[in-house]
C-alpha cells in the first residue's frame, strides 16, 4: 500500500540486509553466464527470435549476441538458421530457436485423483504425457513409484542425444489424515527421499504446491502473462491459491502460503475437516456445489453435470451455482483487500464455476473490496487448463538451466540417468 | 507453498521476464557504486564497524574496503577512527561510523489525529522531532503546510554543513468520506503536488501507507529484524497491515495492499463505514473495544482506560478485551493461512490489545490455521512504538542514498534546499 508520490522508490521493501549484499564484483565469467541465461530464457519464453531482435530486447550489442548464440548452439540448446522468408534486402538476421525436441524436463503432477508425468521441451512444449489414476488413500510418497514407471515408459522412445535438464513435481496441497485433521501432503523430506531413490542418477527434483505451480504457469505462459500481482485460485478436492506479488511467488515462511480454502468466511457455517467451522472450502468446494444441487457431495464426476444443468436452465442447479459463486466472490473480495492484485485467475474446477457464475462473482467484487483495490481488478478464467500444472512444473525444472545454461546442459545426459 | 525438497530453487517465482533482464554487463563504475552502497548500508544498519569486520561481512578484500571507506569519508558520509580500546596486538582496524549528526532525512507522519516531523540521522537515530495535533477533517494535502512549518522550525538549528538526503511521509491509510464510504486518503497526485510545492528545492519525497512504513521499520530495526516473512498489524482509527514477503514489502498492484481491516470476518456483524457488513475493523477497532466496555466509541482517550481497568480486574473491561482479542486472533488466523508468515507483529493501539489479551489471541492461533502455518508462528508486540513510523519513513528516504552514496550526497545540500 505504499503508494509512492513520485515513483516507486527503488529497492524499497527489499531487505536491506539479505545475508550478504549481492555486491561482490561480478566476474567476466558470471556476466557471460547471466547473458547466456538471458538469451536462452528469451527464446524459451518467446520462441524463435532473430539475433537482431535479441540485440534490441536484451540491450546487448550484436557481436555479444552472436557469440552467446554460438555458445548455445555448440552446447545443443538452440539452433540458428536463416529465416525462411527474408523481408528486407541485405543479409537476414539469423533466427535463434530453442531445441524443444532435444532439451527437456520431467514434469510430474500428483493430483487429487490422478498421477501425471510429462516430458516438456525447452520452450514449454509438452512432448509426451502419461497418466494413471491415483487410488484413494495413496500418499504422495507412494505415488513416486508409479510416476517413475510413467517416466521410464516415456523415455524409452527418447533420442540418444536428448538432454534431460531436471524435473519437478507438483503436489496437491492438503490431505485429510485419519484423525480428520488436514496436513500438508507429502511435500517433505520423505517425498524428497522417494524421488531421489527413483531418479537418483538424474538432476535433482524440486517439488511444489499444485496451485503455486499452476499459478506460475498462468503467470509465465497463460492468461496472466505480464501480470505481476496475481492471485491464482485453484479448485480441486480442496481450494488453494498461488499468490504472485511483484512477479514473485509468495512461498511463505515454511512453504504453506495460499491455504485460502481454510480462511474462515462463515463463522456459523459447516464444520470443516481441518477442525474449524465455515472454512471457505466448505462454501465453494466441489462438495458445496453438489450439496446445494442435491447431489452426493463425494461424487466429483457430477460437478460437470450440475454445471451443465445450470447452463441448461435447471433451477436447482442454477441456484447451487449462484450460492457458490456468491461465496466465491465474498472470499476473493477479502483476498483482494489483503493483496490488491491486478488480476484474479480461476483455475481447476473453479474455472467452470467462475464462468457459470461470473455475474454473481463480479457483483460481490464490485462492492466489497475498497474502491482502490476493486477499480482496476481483472477477473480471468485460467487459459492453460489441465496442462498448467505440468507446464509450471517444467518451468521450475528449467530454472536451473536458464540460470547457468552451459553447466546444466553438460551434466544432464540421459544415458547416465536412465533409471532402468 | 512451494516447499522445495532439496532447496528453494533459485529464482523460482521471480518473473523470468522482467522488462529487461538485469544482465547487461555491470560496469566497473556500477560495481563500485554497489559496493559503496553495501558498506554504507552496513554501518547504517549496524552502527560503527571495523574495516576488518566489513571485509569479512561483505566478502570484499581489505584494500577494496579501505578504498571504499576513504571515498565515503571524503564525501562526509562516514568517519574513520582508531578504536578506543585496542584488544589485540598490532595495528588496530579502523572503525567506520555513519555520520548521524551530519547526514539526515526528513521523516513526516500524517497520523489519524496528529502530524509529526522528524530529522532522522544516518544510522536511524531520531535527531529532532516536532508534533502538532491534526484537527478533525484535515486532509492529508492540507497537512503538508503545517508539516513544512515543523520542518522549517527544526532546520533553523541545523549545522551549515548538514546533508539532507531526502524525505518521506507516512499517511494513515483510510479516511471516511462525507458519504460514508472509505477511500484511500491523500496518497495521490495532489499530495505529491503539495509536497513538491513546500519542499521543491529539496530531494524528492516518497509517500507510503503508515502500516507499511511502520512494518518496514520493525523489519529493519525492530522486533522483526531478521524476519523476512512478516505481517505487521497496525491499529489506529482503522486497522491495516504491512505485509513483508521474502524480505520485500507487498505493495499491491495500485499500492492498496494490506487493507485487512476491511476483510469481512463476521457476515452477520455491524455495518462498516465502507458499506460492507462485519469488516474486521468493526470487531477489533478501538470503537469495538470501547463499545463492549460500555464507553463512547468515539472517545479514543478511553482506550487506555479500558485496558487499564481490564488489567486491574474490572469485569466488563476484561470481557471487552477478551471479545476483541478473540476476533483479533480469528482474523490473524485467516491471514496466516493466506501468507504463512514467520511472525505477526502487533503495533499501534493493537499492541496494547494484544498484550492484554495475548492468551485469547494465542488460543485462536493455536487452533485455526493449518498445522504447517501455525506450528512455527511467532506473535510479537511491536518494539519501536510511536517512533516506528518515523524511523520507517527515514528508511524509505535513505534508500536512494544507500543505492548510490556519492551521487545523492553531493546534491542534497541544505543551503540550496532551505525552504525559508
Amino acid at each position: 500500500m505504499a503508494s509512492p508520490v513520485r515513483a516507486r522508490p527503488a529497492g524499497v521493501g527489499r531487505n536491506p540486509e539479505s545475508p550478504l549484499p549481492s555486491v561482490p564484483g561480478a566476474s567476466q565469467e558470471e556476466i557471460r553466464r547471466q547473458n547466456l541465461g538471458a538469451v536462452l530464457r528469451y527464446v524459451h519464453l518467446h520462441g524463435p527470435t532473430s539475433r537482431a531482435e535479441l540485440t534490441s530486447r536484451l540491450g546487448l550489442n550484436r557481436s555479444t549476441i552472436g557469440a552467446l548464440a554460438a555458445d548455445l548452439v555448440a552446447s545443443g540448446l538452440v539452433t540458428e538458421e536463416a529465416p525462411t522468408t527474408a523481408r528486407r534486402a541485405g543479409r537476414p538476421s539469423l533466427v535463434v530457436s530453442p531445441r524443444s525436441d532435444r532439451v527437456y524436463a520431467r514434469a510430474l503432477s500428483i493430483d487429487a485423483d490422478r498421477l501425471r508425468a510429462a516430458r516438456v521441451g525447452l520452450g514449454g512444449r509438452i512432448l509426451d504425457l502419461r497418466e494413471v489414476a491415483r487410488p484413494g488413500g495413496m500418499t504422495a510418497v507412494d505415488a513416486v513409484g508409479p510416476l517413475a514407471d510413467l517416466v521410464r515408459d516415456m523415455e524409452r522412445s527418447v533420442a540418444a542425444d536428448a538432454l534431460l535438464v531436471g524435473g519437478a513435481v507438483a503436489v496437491t496441497d492438503t490431505t485429510c489424515e485419519a484423525d480428520g485433521s488436514i496436513r500438508i501432503a507429502g511435500v517433505d523430506e520423505s517425498l524428497g527421499v522417494a524421488l531421489e531413490a527413483e531418479f537418483v542418477a538424474g538432476p535433482g527434483f524440486v517439488a511444489g504446491d499444485l496451485a503455486d505451480i499452476a499459478g506460475l504457469a498462468e503467470h509465465i505462459r497463460g492468461v496472466a502473462a505480464g501480470i505481476d500481482d496475481l492471485i491464482y485460485l485453484h479448485g480441486d478436492l480442496g481450494i488453494s491459491a498461488g499468490i504472485i506479488v511483484d512477479g514473485r511467488l509468495v512461498i511463505g515462511h515454511r512453504g504453506h502460503s495460499g491455504k485460502v480454502g481454510h480462511m474462515v468466511v462463515n463463522p456459523n457455517g459447516l464444520l470443516c475437516g481441518c477442525g474449524s467451522r465455515g472454512c471457505w472450502e466448505t462454501e465453494i468446494g466441489e462438495a458445496a456445489l453438489l450439496r446445494h444441487a442435491g447431489r452426493d457431495p463425494g461424487d466429483r464426476a457430477a460437478v460437470a453435470e450440475v454445471l451443465g444443468a445450470a447452463a441448461a436452465g435447471d433451477r436447482t442447479a442454477r441456484q447451487a451455482v449462484e450460492q457458490v459463486a456468491d461465496w466465491l466472490g465474498f472470499g476473493v473480495a477479502n483476498l483482494v483487500n489483503v493483496v490488491n492484485p491486478d488480476a484474479v485467475v480461476f483455475g481447476g474446477s473453479l474455472r467452470d464455476v467462475f464462468i457459470a457464475g461470473a455475474d454473481t462473482v463480479r457483483s460481490r467484487l464490485g462492492a466489497m473490496p475498497l474502491p482502490g483495490s476493486r477499480e482496476h481488478l481483472r477477473l480471468e478464467a485460467a487459459a492453460l487448463g489441465r496442462d498448467a500444472v505440468l507446464i509450471g512444473a517444467a518451468e521450475l525444472a528449467f530454472d536451473k538451466l536458464l540460470a547457468d545454461p552451459l553447466n546444466v546442459g553438460v551434466t544432464g545426459q540421459l544415458g547416465a540417468d536412465d533409471p532402468a
